[in-house]
Protein backbone atom coordinates (compact mmCIF):
# COMPACT_ATOMS: atom_id res chain seq x y z
CA UNK A 1 0.00 0.00 0.00
CA UNK A 2 1.14 3.35 -1.00
CA UNK A 3 1.35 6.26 1.78
CA UNK A 4 -0.39 9.01 1.64
CA UNK A 5 2.29 12.22 0.11
CA UNK A 6 -0.33 14.46 2.01
CA UNK A 7 -1.22 13.60 5.34
CA UNK A 8 -4.31 15.60 6.34
CA UNK A 9 -4.82 16.46 10.11
CA UNK A 10 -8.67 15.28 11.37
CA UNK A 11 -9.95 18.97 11.22
CA UNK A 12 -11.22 18.44 15.48
CA UNK A 13 -7.36 18.25 16.31
CA UNK A 14 -6.76 21.67 14.62
CA UNK A 15 -5.61 23.82 16.96
CA UNK A 16 -6.01 28.37 16.70
CA UNK A 17 -2.76 29.03 16.94
CA UNK A 18 -2.00 26.68 14.12
CA UNK A 19 -4.29 27.89 11.90
CA UNK A 20 -3.42 31.71 13.03
CA UNK A 21 0.13 30.77 12.37
CA UNK A 22 -0.57 29.25 9.08
CA UNK A 23 -2.05 32.21 8.48
CA UNK A 24 0.78 34.77 9.20
CA UNK A 25 2.72 34.65 6.12
CA UNK A 26 2.20 36.78 3.06
CA UNK A 27 2.44 34.01 0.89
CA UNK A 28 0.25 31.85 2.31
CA UNK A 29 -2.15 34.15 2.44
CA UNK A 30 -1.88 35.00 -1.35
CA UNK A 31 -2.50 31.14 -2.02
CA UNK A 32 -5.66 30.92 -0.24
CA UNK A 33 -6.78 33.91 -1.95
CA UNK A 34 -6.26 32.33 -5.52
CA UNK A 35 -8.22 29.18 -3.74
CA UNK A 36 -11.43 31.38 -2.75
CA UNK A 37 -13.05 31.08 -5.52
CA UNK A 38 -13.71 27.08 -4.64
CA UNK A 39 -11.94 26.25 -7.64
CA UNK A 40 -9.06 23.01 -7.82
CA UNK A 41 -5.66 24.76 -8.85
CA UNK A 42 -2.59 22.87 -10.04
CA UNK A 43 0.55 24.01 -7.89
CA UNK A 44 2.44 24.28 -11.15
CA UNK A 45 -0.39 27.02 -12.09
CA UNK A 46 1.35 29.42 -9.19
CA UNK A 47 3.20 32.11 -10.45
CA UNK A 48 5.25 32.80 -7.21
CA UNK A 49 8.94 33.62 -6.63
CA UNK A 50 9.81 31.19 -4.88
CA UNK A 51 11.69 27.46 -5.47
CA UNK A 52 9.41 24.68 -5.92
CA UNK A 53 10.72 23.55 -2.22
CA UNK A 54 9.68 26.33 -0.53
CA UNK A 55 6.22 26.55 -2.05
CA UNK A 56 6.00 22.95 -1.21
CA UNK A 57 6.79 24.06 2.63
CA UNK A 58 3.77 26.67 2.52
CA UNK A 59 1.29 23.98 1.22
CA UNK A 60 2.60 21.67 4.30
CA UNK A 61 2.08 24.36 6.42
CA UNK A 62 -1.52 25.57 5.53
CA UNK A 63 -2.33 21.52 5.23
CA UNK A 64 -1.45 21.08 8.52
CA UNK A 65 -3.22 23.64 9.86
CA UNK A 66 -6.60 22.57 8.01
CA UNK A 67 -6.52 25.35 5.21
CA UNK A 68 -6.33 23.43 2.34
CA UNK A 69 -6.48 19.73 0.57
CA UNK A 70 -3.53 18.56 -1.17
CA UNK A 71 -4.05 15.83 -4.14
CA UNK A 72 -1.55 14.12 -5.96
CA UNK A 73 -2.30 12.55 -9.48
CA UNK A 74 0.78 11.03 -11.42
CA UNK A 75 3.46 13.65 -11.47
CA UNK A 76 0.89 16.51 -10.48
CA UNK A 77 0.10 18.30 -7.60
CA UNK A 78 -3.49 20.15 -6.60
CA UNK A 79 -4.64 22.01 -4.05
CA UNK A 80 -8.37 23.73 -2.99
CA UNK A 81 -9.48 24.24 0.19
CA UNK A 82 -10.79 23.01 2.77
CA UNK A 83 -14.37 23.78 3.98
CA UNK A 84 -14.59 22.41 6.95
CA UNK A 85 -12.08 24.64 8.67
CA UNK A 86 -15.35 27.33 8.58
CA UNK A 87 -17.20 24.86 10.83
CA UNK A 88 -14.10 24.63 13.09
CA UNK A 89 -13.47 28.09 13.02
CA UNK A 90 -16.45 30.03 11.88
CA UNK A 91 -15.76 33.29 10.44
CA UNK A 92 -11.81 32.91 11.08
CA UNK A 93 -10.50 32.50 7.19
CA UNK A 94 -13.38 35.10 5.51
CA UNK A 95 -12.25 38.16 8.13
CA UNK A 96 -8.09 37.55 7.52
CA UNK A 97 -8.74 37.26 4.02
CA UNK A 98 -11.12 40.25 3.33
CA UNK A 99 -8.70 42.46 5.61
CA UNK A 100 -5.89 40.90 3.66
CA UNK A 101 -3.93 43.46 0.81
CA UNK A 102 -1.92 40.55 -0.52
CA UNK A 103 -1.92 40.52 -4.35
CA UNK A 104 -3.24 37.19 -5.84
CA UNK A 105 -0.22 35.34 -7.61
CA UNK A 106 -1.14 34.46 -11.23
CA UNK A 107 -2.25 31.61 -12.89
CA UNK B 1 16.49 62.40 27.83
CA UNK B 2 15.59 58.96 28.65
CA UNK B 3 15.16 56.32 26.19
CA UNK B 4 11.45 55.56 25.91
CA UNK B 5 12.14 51.39 27.35
CA UNK B 6 8.74 50.42 25.43
CA UNK B 7 8.66 51.84 21.60
CA UNK B 8 5.19 51.57 20.15
CA UNK B 9 5.21 50.84 16.53
CA UNK B 10 3.14 53.48 13.81
CA UNK B 11 -0.78 52.09 13.86
CA UNK B 12 -0.61 52.52 9.66
CA UNK B 13 3.00 50.50 9.61
CA UNK B 14 1.79 47.01 10.88
CA UNK B 15 1.13 44.52 8.58
CA UNK B 16 -1.45 41.87 8.81
CA UNK B 17 1.18 38.62 8.81
CA UNK B 18 2.65 40.72 11.74
CA UNK B 19 -0.49 40.46 14.04
CA UNK B 20 -1.78 37.39 12.97
CA UNK B 21 2.20 35.91 14.09
CA UNK B 22 1.43 37.76 17.61
CA UNK B 23 -1.92 36.15 17.42
CA UNK B 24 -0.56 32.41 17.12
CA UNK B 25 0.37 31.83 20.77
CA UNK B 26 -1.91 30.40 23.40
CA UNK B 27 -0.42 32.31 26.24
CA UNK B 28 -0.21 35.89 24.31
CA UNK B 29 -4.15 34.93 23.37
CA UNK B 30 -4.95 34.72 26.59
CA UNK B 31 -3.02 37.92 27.77
CA UNK B 32 -5.25 39.50 25.09
CA UNK B 33 -8.12 37.93 26.96
CA UNK B 34 -7.38 39.11 30.50
CA UNK B 35 -7.28 42.63 28.75
CA UNK B 36 -10.48 42.43 26.82
CA UNK B 37 -12.48 44.39 30.23
CA UNK B 38 -10.18 47.12 28.75
CA UNK B 39 -8.87 47.86 31.66
CA UNK B 40 -4.80 48.92 32.94
CA UNK B 41 -2.93 46.04 34.12
CA UNK B 42 0.08 44.79 35.75
CA UNK B 43 2.29 42.54 34.85
CA UNK B 44 2.72 41.85 38.14
CA UNK B 45 -0.45 40.28 38.26
CA UNK B 46 -0.33 37.85 35.58
CA UNK B 47 -0.17 34.55 37.36
CA UNK B 48 1.31 32.63 34.17
CA UNK B 49 3.66 29.17 34.32
CA UNK B 50 6.36 31.35 32.51
CA UNK B 51 9.77 33.01 33.60
CA UNK B 52 9.34 36.91 33.72
CA UNK B 53 11.71 37.25 30.61
CA UNK B 54 9.37 34.78 28.74
CA UNK B 55 6.58 36.96 29.90
CA UNK B 56 8.86 40.30 28.73
CA UNK B 57 9.25 38.56 24.90
CA UNK B 58 5.53 37.91 24.74
CA UNK B 59 4.84 41.49 25.29
CA UNK B 60 7.05 42.78 22.65
CA UNK B 61 5.99 40.57 20.05
CA UNK B 62 2.11 42.14 21.04
CA UNK B 63 3.43 45.44 21.43
CA UNK B 64 5.47 45.43 18.38
CA UNK B 65 1.91 44.32 16.35
CA UNK B 66 0.01 47.15 17.62
CA UNK B 67 -2.41 44.66 19.88
CA UNK B 68 -1.20 46.03 23.39
CA UNK B 69 0.16 49.26 24.96
CA UNK B 70 2.92 49.04 27.78
CA UNK B 71 3.83 51.62 30.80
CA UNK B 72 6.28 51.73 32.90
CA UNK B 73 5.71 53.54 36.13
CA UNK B 74 8.68 53.46 38.21
CA UNK B 75 9.79 49.52 38.63
CA UNK B 76 6.06 48.72 37.90
CA UNK B 77 5.18 47.58 34.17
CA UNK B 78 1.20 47.80 32.92
CA UNK B 79 -0.77 46.75 29.72
CA UNK B 80 -3.22 47.67 28.34
CA UNK B 81 -5.11 47.02 24.56
CA UNK B 82 -4.30 49.00 21.91
CA UNK B 83 -7.46 49.90 20.78
CA UNK B 84 -6.40 51.72 17.15
CA UNK B 85 -5.45 47.66 15.92
CA UNK B 86 -9.63 47.43 15.59
CA UNK B 87 -9.34 50.66 12.86
CA UNK B 88 -6.42 48.64 11.14
CA UNK B 89 -7.95 45.87 10.76
CA UNK B 90 -11.72 45.90 12.09
CA UNK B 91 -12.62 42.97 13.56
CA UNK B 92 -9.74 40.84 13.86
CA UNK B 93 -9.04 40.59 17.22
CA UNK B 94 -12.71 40.36 18.09
CA UNK B 95 -13.07 37.34 15.59
CA UNK B 96 -9.90 35.22 17.00
CA UNK B 97 -10.88 36.39 21.08
CA UNK B 98 -14.44 35.16 19.89
CA UNK B 99 -13.01 31.63 18.88
CA UNK B 100 -10.30 31.26 21.74
CA UNK B 101 -11.18 28.65 23.98
CA UNK B 102 -7.91 29.79 25.80
CA UNK B 103 -7.60 30.04 29.64
CA UNK B 104 -7.37 33.78 30.52
CA UNK B 105 -4.73 33.82 33.12
CA UNK B 106 -5.79 34.31 36.53
CA UNK B 107 -4.75 38.07 38.18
Amino acid sequence: MTQDPYPHPPIDQITLPEVLHALSDPLRLSILKVLMSGEETAWSGFSVSVAPSTLSHHMKVLRNAGLIVNRKDGTRCFVSTRPEIDTRFPGLVETVLRLCPCEKPSL
